[in-house]
């Protein structure tokens, strides 16, 4: 029992949501919106770049009803984004009250809002009645009345729970959000043929700011994540043109002039390191400077060894987690600025043993979802739907948040109905026409035609996300529909893809017949997915993972999940030098983020060139932050084996090194480990631990108490 | 040949946007749009009242497209109401470019608008390259690229043809549209009790103007459609409160505050014949006027015969139209001002012998409809669904406009997959959870459960309609699956519903059993869509229609189709004498606009109560109109049998009339009738038509040609 109330504790303690009041709204609609706000924010050399996919929006108008049980009267203060209504007991209020009194008793209040621009949202703040998300929301109340006046007795309205974040003030307007922003000076900056040159120090964030401009004419402002880039004017991946006037300066990409003071901010934001500056001859300013702009984050993971430039990668990981944790987790900061569901189930692992944000993580889930109907994949690409719906059961193990994989559960439904309605006679989904087949930017020749083995093992882990998530939501005959589907596919993948002769997975099969090529992805996804027997995944590990020959993985995209299958396999000390190498090869390349892709054999300028365009790459991409993750749960080895980590192992390994220590964030707080050749000492503040630890004899599993360190030699 | 060429003349004159250049959007989506503020404008003693169904919005980003193919260079001007680039051939410009120079030759012009407040639109304007309905237009481009920059060759987006309406003006934006407002007097004023009661003379729809508002305290404005129910405070539907102070004025249901002037014009407007204004002690004002708000429309219809009365009726119907013909087809100018599908769909038939205003329907009909998914019946009522089927194919016979019905025809799918989604295992539909099932507002019992054999007669009507305009889409496998869904059930409805004891279709089946009940509804329908044969249909007339022990109709909107049943069956004898008494009726009880419900048995204020409420009834409301709909159809007796009237029929019938004369408007013009008991004169301004003569031997069909007046002696 003791244990049982723990738990429950530790659940109202994950929630960012029980203050006492809170702005309210339809769930996923404010997250929808937002995204918009920023998935409309990419900018390609001054022209607006808007995604490719459909952008869904919030519901207009939207009734929001508590029941209410009051021991006494009470007056309550109403607000809300929109033109609304307040009824008591079915009975409308006079015009848009912004007080209300309450008799004692039983009552039900319902506030009405439509709100064509932004999210409808309200807030009510009295003694006991204040909006929370045990409100609940509706977009269509089919509240109708008969001749007689009598309302619909048979609705079959769905309510679901209200949305909120953490918008506790009557005056913190949802709709009005924005990171926070801090000024910042360039360290230096060089004089060139036409203007100058501000190099920031690092990768970094916002907004630039000139200050005293003088003069009329046209300024340029081209940025650089690289030094050639920024100076590269005709190929630089953004830019700015500005019209200076006495007493007033204009955007001209954005056609917005507004009154010069001291200081001129510019309204987009942009990432660089590098600002080059040019300014036609009558014009001048004093100073380049920018608005760094960021999300509050608590650093609460962390990491520390004996080697100075693991130290680092972990460094410029967590940087480049914090850069691209923004509204959303997104790709990159410089160029898609997108929320790509690839790009965000990474982002979610690592966060879990970094700032552990569960508020952003189930933004980003609802964002990518968006609104029925499903008309393409997640950001059109079929194996970003696979990592939507697994990111949702990771969430859930991780925080042990059950409610949102319930509020979400309809929307998994319709999308896996999409998935389901373009399934090939085998059961297995090909490519059609209108879905992107991504699988990875490859350095090579890969085939996207007929069934890929990787796609089908996505599918596969889906089904078997779905038949959890039906559980979770109580659905009990969906549950065992996808248990049939998941097991009725992975009964196929064996007979499909398994080759004897290469041991390993092929990579694709068109109409029955395997290809003869094999690629690391769906080797590798079988092998963390526990798809294939130990026996097959040794052999994987040599004809595959470690053979040279077979296509070389340069994105840190898919070296996530190649370096956690390795991991998975228990090569920790030969990872550990991968590591070393890939991510140390980045920062000795001048990184001080990391990047979207890096191909070792690649020199100089070729490092920031893709898409066919010199400096098409991103230097900050969220996917390059990879050790963040795999250090957290495969050497310091620390993971939930119930959700919300209401149980969880801790299975130390220094993969080489001769001391680490590291901290593991967790709904309960904290689980603190150092470890070297002698002794392991933990601390964890609350869940059912066991630490495995090494022995001659194997592993053995020891009790966690949580509350005091305790120590382990071996 | 020549009158193919006529036709399509013809098809060209119908379209309102064949203009040079206008402005354009997704299909639907400004009427969606537009949709949202008409019906956000109910309100309820001071209350905001939003509909309680699914309000649907605009697709937040849109790509709008175009093959150009120039002789030689020119120049465009660009205009969007959103943020938005332009891509030529595939090339992004700078900014938000305002011109663009295009060069000679093939060239792909793409234009994407990002707004969240108001639907994206564009306007082009050029020598040769202008916006018009043969832009393209998708909210989801899918122009992914890959590595090397390539763009996605698989897309499998669809491209609907942009939508418009008459905003040809470069500075006419569509979200800035407002109706056209006239200031006009009350006819008389008369001091009360505590304050002035204003007559404006008749029924009318504006917002109210106060002069010289002088003084500090609150305004209280009531109003009503008798003065019973503007000078009832307590009870009267609408009202406003403003609060005076010197210098300013604030409306205090939607808490707005504006400076004062001279005059002060409400924000909201309101529907009314009386006002009764009441200021507290420390206010005075010179006068209450308003402001009367409408749509332009041309009468293009007409009729004038030698009954007094009847031409009344015609005018007072014609107002009513004209009162509730707005930005949409609304249902009644006070309490609902909403848009319902089934008093839209009479709407449009009286329109059709009226204003023939194709853009009000299609804005109408595209805003019923919504988005997908689709998750209520049209406003929640299932006959309403129905109707919104039929309303489709009646449009494209009086217009002729297949590219309208090819538009709209996705929506139209999943609609009725909606519907099929709910049929039970009869094939037949019930009412279940949620579903409103409406039929009528009667006096006296309707049973709603089981299997009514009214929800069946439309269900199977909107069947052969999918069917028919499956066709006209071009969608032959849909076609065949609606055509064998129809018969199914068409072959299901008189076993089910025929007794043969009571010559008539009982109402309702429950559990296989047919219930006692015989209502007019489903006879009524069987009769004009042809669904019995001549013996039972002329049965019906005698064992229902014209039998007073079945539950009588008292709202104009089931009369009307009463009316037409009769008519169809050759009684416009009887009909004229129903018409008189019941609109008569209205009149001789004062009426300036036709009602919600009129039932000649209430007396005084009994005819004002609606919905428990003393005036909750509408007395002006479009179902009220319906004589300008049988005049024309059935008594002028002109009907297209062929598509936008390419061929009609003109059967005239005096009805118990010594003469009548009227106009008809068609595509092609007008036609004009006059017909006395020796003559008939007619002159039509294209389309091939019938005249149908009534001689000893029956009807004589006679060919009418086009330009010039033809008198035909009988």
């Amino acid at each position: 029992m003791k244990n049982r109330f723990a738990t429950l504790v530790g659940a109202l303690a994950l929630s960012a949501t029980a203050a006492a009041q809170t702005w309210i709204w339809y769930p996923g609609d404010y997250e929808i919106w937002l995204g918009n706000q920023m998935n409309n924010r990419r900018t390609e050399r001054g022209a607006f770049f808007p995604p490719f996919w459909k952008t869904d929006s919030h519901y207009v108008v939207v009734e929001f009803s508590k029941k209410l049980d009051l021991a006494e009267p009470e007056e309550i203060f109403i607000a809300a984004e929109g033109k609304y209504n307040v009824k008591l007991d079915g009975k409308l209020q006079f015009g848009m009250p912004s007080t209300l009194k309450l008799p004692a008793g039983k009552h039900s209040l319902n506030i009405k809002v439509w709100n064509q621009s932004t999210p409808p949202t309200i807030y009510v703040k009295g003694k006991t009645v204040n909006t929370d998300k045990t409100w609940k929301v509706t977009y269509e109340d089919k509240e109708w009345i008969d001749e007689s006046g009598k309302a619909s007795d048979t609705s079959a309205t769905i309510y679901m729970d209200a949305g909120c974040w953490n918008f506790d003030g009557a005056t913190q307007l949802p709709s009005r959000f924005s990171l926070v922003r801090k000024p910042m000076k360039a360290v230096s900056s060089t004089p060139q043929k036409e203007g100058v040159l501000y190099d920031f120090g690092k990768e970094t964030f916002g907004y630039i700011t000139l200050k005293e401009v003088k003069g009329k004419g046209t300024i340029h402002i081209y940025y650089g994540e690289s030094p050639e880039e920024a100076l590269d004017t005709e190929y630089c991946e953004t830019l700015d043109k500005l019209l200076a006037e006495p007493g007033q300066i204009t955007d001209l990409a954005i056609r917005n002039t507004r009154k010069l003071y001291d200081e001129y901010t510019l309204d987009n934001s942009k990432a660089f390191r590098y600002v080059y500056v040019t300014c036609d001859p009558g014009v001048t300013m004093q100073d380049v400077s920018m608005q760094y702009e960021y999300l509050p984050e608590e650093y609460r993971g962390s990491f520390k060894c004996n080697d100075e430039e693991l130290n680092r990668i972990w460094e410029v990981g967590a940087y480049t987690m914090h850069l691209t944790t923004r509204e959303f987790f997104i790709d990159g900061i410089k160029r898609d600025r997108w929320v790509w569901s690839g790009d965000a189930i990474q982002s979610y692992l690592m966060n879990y043993y970094l700032f552990f944000d569960n508020e952003t993580v189930k933004r980003t889930i609802w964002l990518l979802r968006g609104k029925d109907p499903v008309t393409s994949h997640s950001n059109t690409i079929m194996d970003y739907t696979f990592y939507w719906f697994l990111s949702v059961y990771d969430y859930y193990m991780y925080s042990g948040d059950k409610d949102f994989v319930t509020q979400l559960y309809p929307r998994m439904q319709s999308m896996m109905d999409y998935v389901l309605g373009r399934t090939n006679a085998n059961g297995m989904v090909e490519g059609m026409t209108g879905d992107w087949v991504f699988v990875d930017w490859a350095d090579g020749y890969l085939d996207k035609k007929g069934e890929l083995s990787f796609e089908q093992v996505l599918f596969c882990k889906s089904l078997e996300t779905m038949a959890l998530c039906a559980g979770l939501a109580g659905n009990t005959a969906d549950k065992t529909k996808y248990e049939k589907l998941a097991s009725a596919l992975r009964s196929k993948l064996e007979p499909a893809f398994w080759n004897e002769q290469k041991q390993a997975m092929v990579h694709n099969r068109i109409q029955g017949k395997q290809s003869e090529s094999v690629t690391r992805y769906a080797n590798m996804f079988s092998v963390f997915f526990n798809y294939l027997n130990a026996d097959k995944q040794q052999a994987i590990k040599h004809s595959v993972l470690q053979n040279d020959r077979i296509l070389k993985i340069t994105t840190p995209y898919m070296r996530f999940y190649e370096l956690e299958a390795l991991c998975a396999l228990g090569e920790q000390e030969s990872v550990m030098k991968e590591m070393k190498a890939y991510w140390g090869g980045m920062l000795k390349e001048g990184a001080t983020s990391f990047w979207e892709k890096y191909n070792p054999e690649e020199t100089g300028t070729q490092h920031l060139a893709m898409y066919g365009r010199p400096y098409g790459k991103s230097l900050c991409h969220a996917w390059g932050a990879s050790p963040i993750y795999l250090l957290g749960k495969y050497y310091l080895g620390v993971k939930p084996t119930k959700p919300g980590y209401e149980e969880y192992s801790v299975t130390p390994c220094l993969g080489g090194l001769k001391w680490m220590e590291g901290t593991v964030p967790t709904p309960y707080g904290n689980i603190h480990i150092y470890m070297d050749k002698k002794v392991i000492r933990i601390k964890s503040d609350g869940g059912k631990g066991v630490l495995n630890i090494p022995t001659r004899k194997g592993m053995k599993a020891m009790t966690i108490e949580p509350g005091t360190e305790q120590v382990f030699k071996y």
